[in-house]
């Protein structure tokens, strides 16, 4: 039986299951509004590390192994860790799996990397390729912050529309069998580009990679969007999420009932994040914790997640090229 | 039936074919030992573009639009891409894609990213997630240089040791039928750090993952050495492989009449490379060009292609971390 299906996406046939996560927070996380939903929430933004990118490391790892103890595996049965982040060669990633000594394949979706690799972590085991797979995402506030945009110790203004990288990692186990949300389809974005120059402006940049990718699994799965009891975006903030409901309603489709951005969830309004969260992390601490949850409890029974990436670089924004953005989705049933 | 073999390896089923490479490349590398095994050689590092990382871009596009045709194709047949290089944020690839309208997967394996690619892309083949995937990686020497260590119009004098990062793209299209070399096994790399810190030492900071993956293969898959024609790694240059040569003596085996690595392949002597090619494109190229054509015409019925990466990013190096690596193998048969 083919598992394609449509243009853009994948049907699982023996539907691995999420059978843990875990994640790990900054401060200000902590404060914000899924305090409870963390499993560890570190006091600064360094947690004992000598640099903002070494503690990147750390909380990957940590994350990664707390998922795996969680789910009553060693590392050693881990077949495959898929993983990445928002880090120049994926610093975060590669110096937090060199302890780890597990089978790895690097990804880079920008912030629709989480997603990313829940998709192919699921391609592995349904394809019969490995029983239990890692995934994991991470980013760092201020190690973004400074590759990005400014150190943040110049205390650069920024935007209303700016978003605030969320300090943090979350993880996921894969496997074969066993409890927990079952990924049962997925689809594969296409990069999207419709000229937005201004890294601030990310948001509005991935909305259209959003909306691109929930159009095309709506046609491929043929689910329509009150299949889901939720949707969610990975790091859109308050912009991208208007520009996605303004987007759907124009093509007849009104989801606002069942729709939310994961960085729009993170933050209180007076921790002044502006139009919300973004980074790897946003979408992987979300799912990590809060939406995992209520998949577990039973209260929603199927989520689409999508992970949505701005894959630009300070060197094509210097070249003044415009913003490439990808979103790619999972469906997690109960 | 299982397809995973031992801890790290993969037996592919379906044996997914490899019906078409594509390669493109700059002038120094089309005046090298393979010239006549590109399918085009730009003349200058420009190409008619505005600045190199266009320039990479453009070649990356080239590749994989070109191995497209080659395999009869059209760009709407393929089911996904499978790309990465070198660049910050893959800003190679991803201006690359922007134009092309295809599912998309970025990888970051560093120099390993060729073989990351041609591995999943088989996964993806094998378990009959679809029938057709690109799979492509660049690397461009002036972009890459301003990018880990001088700008070239600096001319800062480059030691011995160093390897001369290869300007060009690899592509190929992988299909579940057809006429080519077939994907029968692979070898997913862990990251191995054995403390090197000197970026310009890679080949020796590489070489133990290389051996790792081969030795890890080896146990796997019950295949010995001798088993393939050849084997090659991908860009340990000559300091790299003759530690590979050393470090298998160390486990008894002498692996000198059927090992290469494609960094070594690349330049003439008289071209002052140093110690040999490095980048994206120096398994890219050689894989794409001689390495294929040679398992076409049967002159070769068996190769073991090793990717292999060096992970470590320009603020790694400044907080004086060593270098992370990894090496991925895929083997090809006729």
């Amino acid at each position: 039986m083919k598992k394609k299906i449509g243009k853009q996406s994948i049907a699982f046939l023996k539907q691995p299951v999420v059978t843990s996560t875990a994640n790990i927070v900054g401060p200000m996380e902590g404060e914000g509004y899924l305090t409870e939903h963390f499993d560890r929430i570190m006091k600064d933004n360094l947690d004992g590390n000598q640099s903002w990118e070494q503690c990147e490391s750390s909380m990957m790892e940590w994350a990664i192994s707390q998922a795996v103890k969680k789910s009553n595996k060693q590392m050693a049965d881990i077949d495959y860790v898929l993983a990445g982040d928002l880090l120049n060669q994926l610093m975060g990633t590669h110096f937090a799996l060199r302890g780890l000594e597990r089978p790895f394949l690097g990804l880079y979706g920008a912030c629709s990397t989480l997603v990313e690799s829940l998709l192919l972590g699921a391609v592995l085991i349904d394809g019969e390729f490995g029983d239990t797979v890692a995934v994991a995402a991470s980013s760092h506030h201020d190690a973004s912050e400074r590759q990005y945009r400014f150190p943040t110790e110049l205390g650069v203004q920024r935007p209303p529309i700016a978003q605030w990288t969320v300090t943090g990692a979350g993880a996921a186990v894969l496997a074969a069998s066993g409890n927990g949300p079952r990924i049962t389809a997925a689809t594969v974005g296409k990069i999207n580009d419709l000229g937005i120059k201004d890294p601030n402006a990310m948001g509005a940049a991935m909305a259209p990679a959003a909306v691109d990718t929930l159009w095309q699994h709506i046609q491929d799965t043929k689910r329509q969007p009150a299949y889901y009891d939720m949707i969610f975006t990975g790091d859109l903030g308050n912009v991208g999420k208007t520009l996605v409901l303004e987007l759907f309603k124009e093509k007849g489709l009104d989801i606002k009932s069942n729709y939310e951005d994961c960085g729009c969830m993170i933050y209180r309004e007076e921790q002044d994040a502006h139009a919300g969260a973004s980074g790897c992390a946003s979408s992987a601490v979300v799912f990590s914790g809060y939406i995992y949850r209520q998949l577990l409890e039973q209260k929603w029974r199927r989520v689409l997640l999508i992970g949505t990436g701005s894959l630009h670089s300070t060197t094509s924004y210097q070249q003044k090229e415009s913003i490439p953005c990808i979103a790619h989705a999972v469906a997690l049933e109960m």
